[in-house]
């Protein structure tokens, strides 16, 4: 194996680990809603530097890799490699946005027992997982069936918010309550979009050589550079 | 000049005029709002593929330019363009998001006349300017001067976050709306968020070139690879 496949597969590795992460921060935000947990909510938001640190990692590791790349295709998996671990980031964002939203919820009385908010957790990681999976293994099949799967997050989204808004015109006194619950969903949903996007890169990566090199094998091209 | 200056002008024209596309969809977008335009709001729907093609466009352009990069400053200049354009297309996300909510709002009576978030729209949109032409004119102090305004963005929504909700539990008839008014107010705190993202690139940019390769200007320094 060469120098530069030695450091491709480390940046490949920098990714699931930072992917790893930025689940278990979603994973343990959504445990502290349902165990109403203060110190895991906590713990959510202060380990936020954790995933900035990653991102700025695969970005040092991707400009190292940009400027060996022998291949076009290269190029432009390494880039989409910094476009995964930017999206990455953000459901870092997201999830200390549901960790604070925890806290102010944690301070009234459960309004009911949270059912659909870890089933969208669970949709929208398990598109993440699949997204990421995809680029690693190289299955575009695989990234092009998570992008459909947005839609059911969207509706289980937009389904909670009709619920939510009827229950504060009937109950006033949950209002904040529901806008805290509401923000939790938005958050979710917000995670599958971050899937989804990253999804759409992996096959626009793997369609863009079909599409612009007909009649070659994409990794016969050499990078016109060199 | 040579060809591949050439190309870098291209590329920094073509992400200057995403931004003003970006801008431009938001600007309408809250215009639909406080003219109570219907049409305009729609157009913004329907213009939001146009950013997705300036995606495309800039990715490209940047790809193709990766590979000729002679220097390993440019290599990291030409990613952060790439960036940049990802937080372009999420700010026409933002705006069509914002466009749909004002078609919702319009069906029902105005509120109360529009002040803080036009002002929040102002605020945003103005981040956005100035971190672009930070990239584009390469003034990081220019760039380190937008992220503090964040918080002036954030401080607005959560007032109105708060003023609203207050309102819903006054007069719970209102609900729909304020939930309406908050998700603009939102969309418009996420605008800033992602000017912020491209300006702390822009800061990162040159003060990583500061930090690695102190002693040397960085343009000295040649791509390792070439």
């Amino acid at each position: 194996m060469t120098h530069f496949e030695d450091e491709k597969n480390k940046l490949k590795e920098t990714l699931l680990a930072m992917a790893s992460h930025a689940e278990s921060a979603v994973a343990r935000a959504i445990r502290a809603l349902v165990e109403r947990d203060d110190s895991l909510a906590a713990q959510v938001d202060e380990d936020d530097n954790i995933l900035d640190q990653f991102e700025i990692e695969v970005d040092d590791l991707a400009i190292h890799l940009l400027a060996k790349a022998p291949l076009a295709t290269d190029l432009r998996s390494i880039t989409v490699a910094m476009k995964i671990s930017q999206n990455l980031e953000r459901v870092g964002d997201e999830a200390v946005s549901i960790a604070r939203r925890v806290v102010e919820l944690n301070r009234e009385p459960q309004l009911k027992p949270y059912v659909d908010l870890p089933r969208m957790a669970a949709m929208s990681l398990e598109m993440l997982r699949d997204a990421i999976t995809a680029f690693i293994e190289r299955q575009p099949e695989k990234a092009r069936a998570v992008v459909p799967r947005d839609q059911a997050v969207d509706e289980l989204n937009r389904q909670l918010y009709r619920e939510l808004s009827s229950f504060m015109i009937e109950r006033p006194a949950t209002i904040s309550r529901c806008l805290g619950l509401m923000a939790v969903s938005k958050r979710l949903e917000r995670i599958a979009d971050h899937a989804t996007n990253i999804a759409e890169e992996i096959v626009y990566l793997y369609e863009a050589r079909d599409i612009r090199h007909t009649g070659l094998k994409a990794n016969e091209i050499e990078n016109p550079a060199r």
